[in-house]
C-alpha cells in the first residue's frame, strides 16, 4: 500500500468534537440512571403497597443465569417466527428495541441482529397494569425471555438507562432528518463505543459479509489445491526493509512485528508446499491517518509455484477474486442491500476474464486525461482514482489488473522483466480505482536476489535465512497480498477502511 | 496453558552440539561446492572439445525463468503418473531426491512433495554419454523438467551440492539403523533449516493434516451458525491480567501482544454476533521451555451465547472436536501413516458424547492411584498426565472434557458455581492426557465482573472497554480457545509442539 496525504488535522478536529459530545453524553446518563434508580424504588413501593397484582409472577427481572438450571424451554429465533407459528405460545429471547407505552398497552419492538418483530402487552385477562407499566419501563437493549401477545416478560440483562449512542441516530444515512434535528452518530464516537454500534443492522451486515469473503477466499483456494499455512508474526528482521516496523521486547532482546507473510510464504514455496494461502494480521507502523490505512489489518495472502510465465499466478488470483465477487453477489444480497440502504452505491462489477492492462498503457491514458508524469514514476493515489474512472468509463469494470510496474518502485525481491530493465514483473489489482493487491513473480535465484538486495542497501546479513532459502532449489512462483478491510470497504462502496475493521488500529486509535 | 518444568539446561546443550554439527556441515558443504565447481569446469571443457554430442540439445542448466514465453507444454504431476501414460511422450517437474550413476546408465528417483518415481538416462539413441554424465552430477534437490525414461532433461533451479540435512537422515525413526551408523537429524538441526526439513514425506504430512484441521474447525462452526471475526492482536491493555506479555512500541507510546482474543470475542457477543470464531496467532511471553509451551501459537477461539446453562456451550465445542477428529481419520489417513512410519502411536480414540467428568471426580481417581492433593489444588502437569491415563484405561478415550475446576485457579473472567463458591463453571479439554482447551461461562455482568477483578487486583482503569461492554445488555455466554499446534501434536501423538510449528517461536528461537 502506498503513502497517502495525511488527513491528520481534521481527524484530530473531529475527535476533540467527539470527545465533548462523550462526555455530554455520559453527564446525561448518569443524570438518566439516577432517575431511572429513582423509578425503579417507587415502582417497588408500590407494587409492595398493591398487593392484588394477579400477575405478579408473569413478569420481573430474572436472577442472572449462572446456569443454576438445565431447563427444557425452545427459544425460538425472530426470523423463524412464521404464520404458522401464530395460535402457538412460544418464549423468545430478544432486545428491546424501542417500547412506546400508550394507556394500558405497551409496543415493544424486539431485535434479534437484524431482525425485528413486533410485541405488544395490553392490560386484560393476562396481564396487570403493573406487568404493563413494568414492560414500559424495561431499558432499550436489554435482553429479555418474551411472548409475542405477550403474557410473561423477564429481563434476562438490564441496560444501562442511556445507550452512549441511539441505534436509529448510528444507522440514519448522511444528510437524512436533518430538516427535523435529527441527529447522525460521528465516526469516533461510533469506534469509541464499538460494542453498541456493532448491533446496528450495518455493522452487523458489514461483518457477516466480510466473514463470507474469508470463507470464500479459502474454499476457492483449497480446491485449487492450495494448503493453507501459518506464518509466524514475531520476526527477527524486518521482512520488507526495515521501514515502517513495530519494535516488540523479545526477553532480553528485541524483535518485530511482520510487515506481511512475505519472506515466510516464499520460504513455504521452497519447501515444496507448491500453492500456498494464509489469512492473518499484518502490522504497519506508518503513521498515515488516511481514510484507507490501519496500522494492523487482515492480509489474505497468496502464494505459488508456475510453470514459465508468472501470468499462471495473475490468472489464479484474478479467478479467486471473480469466485469471491460472485459468492458475494449470489449469497450476500441481503447484507449489500442493509449495507447500502445506509450508504448507496452501484452494484460492482467485474469481467470475465478480468481486464488486465499494462502499465505504460495506463500512463498513456493518464497523460491523454491531462496527468503528466514520466514513464517510471509511481502512481499517486489520485492518479489511480482518475485511472479508475476512465477504466470504468472504457472497459466498463470496477476491477482490473495493472501489470509490469516500474522496477524502481518494487520492493527488491521483484523479478525484472526479462525484456526491459526498467520494468518488472509486478502488478496491482484494484477494485473501485483503490489498490487491494500487490504482488508480483519473485526472485527465486539466490544470487541475483542478493544482487538486487545490494542494491536496495539492504543488510544480508539480516536476510540470511530468507536468501539462504533458495540455495538449495527453488521454482519459479509468485502471489500477492490483499487487505481484507479494503475489498469489504471498495466492494460495498464505503469511505472508510475503519467501517470494515470490527475493532480498528491507527496512529491515534488503540482503544477499545 | 500451565506453566511446566523448565527443560532449559538440555536444551541449552543440544543447541551447543547442534551448533557444532552445523559448523561442519557448512565447513564440509563448502569444500563440496569447490570440487563441484572444479568437476563442472572440467566437464565443460572436456565437452567443448568433443564436438561429436549428438544429444547437445537434449540436456543442460535452463536460464532462469524469468516468464520470458508462455510454453503451451502440458506438465504431469507425479501422482497423476497411471499406466495409461506408459507409451506417452511427458514432461514433469521435480527434485532430483536420488541419483545412482552405473556404467552407461544413470538412474535417478524424481520427487514432488510425498511423492517419488524412479527415471532412467541410458546411453543410446536419444541420450549420449556425456548427456548421462550430465544427470548424475546434478545436485540433490535440484528441480528439472524430465521424462521418465528421459530424453531430455534441463535443470530449473539447482541446488548446492551438500543440502544442509539430507532428507533420508530427517525422516529417519529414532534408533533405527544405528548399527549401520546412519545419522538422525537433531530437532535443532531440522529447525535451524526448516525449508529443508520441511520437504520431508513426515513434515509435508504434518502441515496438510493442520491445513486440515482448521478447515474442518470453521467448516463445523460455519454450518452452525457460527460467524468468524477477526479481533486486534496489538492492544492497550494486557488481556489477562498483565504477566507474560510482550509490549510493542507504538508510535509515542507502547502496547501489548494479546495473549488471547478472549476480550474481543465477549465484546462480540455483547454485539450481538451470538456465536463467534476466530483463527489468529497468539502471544505468551513465558519464559517455559518445554516440549507444548511456545511464545506464538496459533488459537482456535470459540464464543457463544447459551440459553440457560453452559453446558450447551459445551457440547457445542466437544461435537466441533468430534467433527474434526472424523475428518481427520476419514480424509487424512495417507497423512496419519506416513507420520507414523517416523513416530508409530496409537490411533486417536474418541467417544460419542464426549466424556465429561468433574474435578472432584478426578481428584477422586488420583488420590485413589496414590497422588496427595488438595480439593482446590491445580492439576500438575504429570498428574494431568497421569489422569489421562486413568481415564483412558477406565473409559477408553483419548479426548475427554474436566468441568468444574477449583473457581481459586481460574481467570477473574470465570463465572462461580452458583451452588458452590469454591468451584467455577468453567473446563479444561485434554487430548492423550494434554491440555488444549481451557474455557468457562464468562460473567455476564459488569457489577459481578467489577468485583472479581478487584479481588484479583485487577487495574480497573485498564480493563474499563471490556466492563463498559457489559452495561447495555448481555447474553449469558461461554466459550474456550484451543492450541492448533497442541491439536495437531497430541492427534498425531508426536512429543514436541515444535514438530507442529512450521516456524516455532519459542524463548530461544526467532529465526527463521
Amino acid at each position: 500500500m502506498t503513502k497517502d496525504e495525511v488527513q491528520g488535522a481534521s481527524e484530530e478536529e473531529q475527535q476533540a468534537q467527539s470527545k465533548k459530545a462523550l462526555k455530554k453524553q455520559q453527564k446525561e446518563a448518569e443524570k438518566a440512571a439516577k432517575k431511572a434508580e429513582k423509578q425503579a424504588k417507587l415502582a417497588a413501593e408500590q407494587q409492595s403497597t398493591e398487593e392484588d397484582d394477579f400477575a405478579k409472577d408473569r413478569y420481573g427481572v430474572s436472577a442472572m443465569v449462572q446456569s443454576q438450571q438445565k431447563l427444557d424451554r425452545v427459544l425460538v429465533r425472530v426470523q423463524d417466527l412464521t404464520p404458522e407459528k401464530a395460535d402457538q405460545l412460544i418464549w423468545l429471547r430478544a432486545r428491546v428495541h424501542t417500547s412506546r407505552a400508550k394507556g394500558k398497552q405497551c409496543f415493544l419492538v424486539l431485535r434479534q441482529q437484524q431482525f425485528n418483530v413486533q410485541a405488544l402487552v395490553a392490560v386484560g385477562d393476562r396481564a396487570s397494569k403493573q406487568m404493563v407499566k413494568f414492560a414500559a419501563n424495561i431499558t432499550k437493549d436489554s435482553i429479555q425471555d418474551v411472548e409475542l401477545h405477550i403474557e410473561r416478560i423477564f429481563v434476562i440483562s438490564q441496560a444501562e438507562p442511556r445507550l452512549p449512542l441511539q441505534l436509529e441516530d448510528a444507522v440514519r444515512p448522511d444528510g437524512e432528518g436533518e430538516e427535523e434535528g435529527r441527529a447522525t452518530v460521528n465516526q469516533d464516537t461510533k469506534l469509541d463505543n464499538r460494542v453498541i454500534d456493532l448491533r446496528t443492522t450495518t455493522s452487523q451486515a458489514i461483518f457477516r459479509l466480510q466473514s463470507g469473503v474469508c470463507q470464500l477466499f479459502r474454499d476457492t483456494l483449497t480446491k485449487k489445491g492450495f494448503v493453507e499455512i501459518q506464518t509466524p508474526k514475531i520476526i527477527s528482521a524486518a521482512s520488507e526493509g526495515g521501514a515502517n516496523v513495530f519494535t516488540v521486547s523479545y526477553f532480553k532482546t528485541s524483535a518485530y512485528l511482520a510487515q506481511s507473510p512475505q519472506l515466510y510464504k516464499q520460504m513455504c514455496i521452497c519447501a515444496d508446499f507448491d500453492k500456498v494461502f494464509c489469512v492473518g494480521p499484518v502490522f504497519r507502523a506508518e503513521d498515515s491517518n488516511t481514510h484507507r490505512h490501519l496500522t494492523e489489518f487482515v492480509g489474505l495472502d497468496i502464494e505459488l509455484a508456475f510453470n514459465y510465465h508468472y501470468h499462471e499466478v495473475i490468472d489464479s488470483i484474478t479467478d479467486t477474486m471473480v469466485q469471491i465477487f460472485k459468492g458475494l453477489r449470489d449469497n450476500f444480497q441481503t447484507e449489500i442491500q442493509t449495507v447500502n440502504k445506509q450508504f448507496p452505491s452501484e452494484p460492482f462489477k467485474f469481467l470475465e476474464p478480468t481486464l488486465r492492462l499494462e502499465y505504460t498503457e495506463a500512463v498513456a491514458m493518464l497523460r491523454e486525461a491531462g496527468v503528466e508524469m514520466g514513464d517510471e514514476d509511481d502512481l499517486s493515489t489520485p492518479n489511480e482514482k482518475l485511472l479508475g474512472r476512465l477504466v470504468k468509463e472504457k472497459y466498463d469494470t470496477d476491477f482490473y489488473v495493472l501489470d509490469k510496474y516500474p522496477l524502481a518502485v518494487r520492493p527488491f525481491y521483484t523479478m525484472p522483466d526479462p525484456n526491459n530493465p526498467k520494468y518488472s514483473n509486478s502488478y496491482d489489482m484494484f477494485m473501485r480505482g483503490e489498490e487491494i493487491l500487490s504482488g508480483a513473480q519473485r526472485i527465486h535465484d539466490a544470487q541475483l536476489l542478493t544482487e538486487r538486495a545490494i542494491h536496495h542497501q539492504i543488510d544480508l546479513e539480516k536476510i540470511k535465512a530468507y536468501i539462504d532459502s533458495f540455495r538449495y532449489g527453488a521454482p519459479p512462483h509468485g502471489g500477492g497480498g490483499i487487505g481484507l478491510e479494503r475489498v469489504c470497504m471498495l466492494y460495498l462502496g464505503l469511505h472508510n477502511v475503519r467501517q470494515t475493521s470490527m475493532f480498528p488500529r491507527d496512529p491515534k486509535r488503540l482503544t477499545p
